[in-house]
């Protein structure tokens, strides 16, 4: 293979030739290395790495039995994620030089699997809104998003082909829509969090990013252990629904011009397809994500509160301070309306396959000192349903733009297969 | 107040003292470290107490303001919970003599709340079935059963009023039950799980142990940040369903017994009061249960099944060798199962306010290499749904013997308020 473009294979086509020793796990990682050495200085994705450790275990996967579907796959593990062998900070001064007593699980499954962890990426601080240092690959004067921000610029700076995140809000479906790649956020309580630092026991969800369905699925089958997600082939034109939902007004002309193409795209080979408005009776999803976000938070990080305010950043404490107001019984009624809301917008999967919704606002704002509004995910993520972002096109600044995809809790399979049909059908 | 007797006291009663400042937490911690001295050897409940450190803390109390409600209490923490001052090591030699970085969010919120971390009490490893060294207070050479053992112990023995425990299949409840205390298991998702070594996200409940409603209620109030759980005399007479359910013929004569007894003394004071049997059509819980736990464990404790497999006891190598093998197609569908189970559970709870059932097959086995069997919490466990421990009699061989209230989920706080109206009635 031509190694000046190796850091270019998707990690399935890349998976293929590593199991076939047609490829070796040495020159990929170097490939990949020497991409971030040409490019990190801008990007500033990676705020741990080693690159002859890297190597090192790349020979040493080289030399040794095929460990699994993930062999040899340089992966980016956001800095959220606990590393036996790697610093892991949070994205905070209180943890900076931290070294963890073990892998997160799901950073041991991906090593069970072969995968070699290239590095530590970038996250805000506790994955919440003090942005990190990264910038979009596409236009390093414009956020990539966050809370996974080096995950999702690393993925699409081609510095490596899979990279683990966490949404809670909107972390990994906006980076995504930011940066041009596919994130794919599982089904609530699908991935094993332990190791990942906690924030919200409702809301905290394990996926990942890749520059293809194919390759996210290849990364989201050993998560959640579940082999059909690998059945991407096997989808049927799905009866699609488009959800823009109560804020559809706040998506600009550029999600609006996607919402359009994709239809146009789509209408004319689904099995059916049409607008799918929320259940009329659901309460605020936004701002009870909010609040339920908001109330888990300041609980979870109950030690950082108390012990390190001053090294917190002055949003976080702002939040904190806000949120030990909330009292616990409109906690517990907010949970229960949450859970209302589930048993409704599940109804909503009899009619469709699969809702077609946006991803974000619009493109990547402006501006490295924030990290974007993740409007358009909280109420996915609230309902703890599958999603995925597809992108498919630029906007008007020449930025990445996309939709997410949505499927019924704990069909996760059935959105890797529907979203490759689709995805085929949006990039042709 | 007689210092003697001090460490008998229970958590209310000297919360109530300790905020009037008519009780020093110096002398309270005194007196429960003078029981430690008397009775852990025999009982072994703690593996890590560092007196002077407590006194140090209790004095640094005493001094400045009042904190919250439990200012002053000694807290046992069982040892699969962080902590920053103490080593915790999840009852593993893996983690002997590891630092964790932070407290666990529920160590946190007790001590913003004023408890005083009194040492780490025994857990089985990785609260798993393979035992500590901790023997039942009320008859050495019988188990305290597990996974919580230290914490129930010492609660029974009174070397403190209140201690945290978790629940992943009957981890609460059967060591309450064992050791003749009030253990509550709150609803999942109600108590933040950050800083406790995970097992499985589907199950993991972070709950504790008084000698009374009142006292668990204090504690649980903190916990799930809910006051409404300190409403105990609230209670109107309730609607009580008898369920023993499908293993009903595993309950000894004790337990029969007990639910026998308390059949006579409530059922002519609640609003109603009749067998509860179990929607016909439900699986069953207790091999799902099973299932979900083995397939969770074995990738949430991925590290250690990976890097560790030799310092693993004999029973959990064999759980994971098991658990690989279950497709996560299957463990989907078993997720999907337990979701349907719960919804349908969910409707005996319009015809009854709470129900009535065994906590455990008997009194404590004798011997201390196994910890009993939570045959009687798994299906619960699964549901979701909150449960709390009274303890009321003594079997047939002088050990403790209760029965287990359930509520709908969320309604932990109509849980205690019920309990308390029930436990008196029990005990007078």
């Amino acid at each position: 293979m031509n190694e000046s473009r190796l850091n270019q294979l998707g990690a399935w086509q890349a998976a293929r030739a590593l199991a076939r020793r047609e490829l070796l796990a040495e020159d990929l990682a170097r490939a990949c290395l020497e991409r971030v050495a040409a490019r990190d200085a801008d990007v500033r994705a990676f705020v741990h790495l080693d690159p002859d450790a890297v190597l090192a275990q790349a020979r040493s996967l080289d030399a040794g039995p095929l460990r699994g579907p993930l062999h040899g796959l340089p992966l980016g593990v956001k800095d959220l994620f606990d590393t036996v062998d790697m610093p892991t900070a949070y994205g905070s001064p209180i943890y900076a030089g931290h070294r963890p007593a073990a892998d997160a699980a799901a950073v041991a499954l991906c090593r069970e699997a072969g995968a070699l962890v290239l590095g530590k990426t970038v996250t805000t601080e506790f994955a919440y809104f003090h942005p990190g240092p990264t910038r979009n690959p596409h236009d390093l004067a414009h956020t990539p998003g966050g809370s996974s921000s080096g995950s999702a610029a690393a993925v699409a700076d081609h510095m490596l082909p899979l990279a683990l995140g966490t949404q809670t809000a909107g972390s990994i479906i906006r980076p995504a829509a930011y940066c041009g790649v596919v994130g794919y956020k599982p089904s609530l309580g699908r991935v094993p969090r332990a190791g990942v630092k906690s924030l919200s026991e409702a809301l905290d969800t394990v996926g990942g990013f890749g520059r293809s369905v194919r390759d996210v699925a290849l990364l989201g089958a050993v998560l959640t252990g579940d082999q059909r997600l690998l059945e991407a082939g096997a989808a049927v034109p799905p009866r699609i629904g488009l959800c823009s939902g109560p804020d559809a007004a706040h998506a600009d002309a550029d999600v609006q011009r996607a919402m359009y193409e994709a239809s146009a795209a789509l209408a004319p080979h689904a099995a059916a397809f049409a607008d799918a408005p929320l259940p009329g009776e659901l309460p605020d999803l936004v701002g009870l994500q909010k609040a339920v976000m908001a109330f888990e938070m300041a609980r979870a990080l109950s030690h950082e509160r108390l012990r390190h305010r001053e090294r917190l950043s002055e949003r976080l404490r702002a939040l904190f301070d806000e949120a030990v107001l909330i009292p616990g019984a409109l906690h517990a009624m907010h949970l229960a309306q949450a859970a209302d809301a589930q048993r409704r917008v599940d109804a909503m999967f009899d009619r469709f396959d699969v809702l077609l919704a946006p991803s974000a606002t619009g493109e990547a704002p402006a501006g490295t000192t924030a990290t974007g509004d993740p409007l358009f995910c909280r109420g996915w993520t609230l309902l703890g349903l599958p999603c995925i972002h597809l992108p498919f096109r630029t906007g008007t600044r020449g930025l990445p733009v996309g939709l997410q995809l949505v499927c019924r809790f704990g069909d996760d399979h059935r959105l890797l297969a529907i979203a490759q049909w689709v995805h085929e059908r949006l990039t042709r």
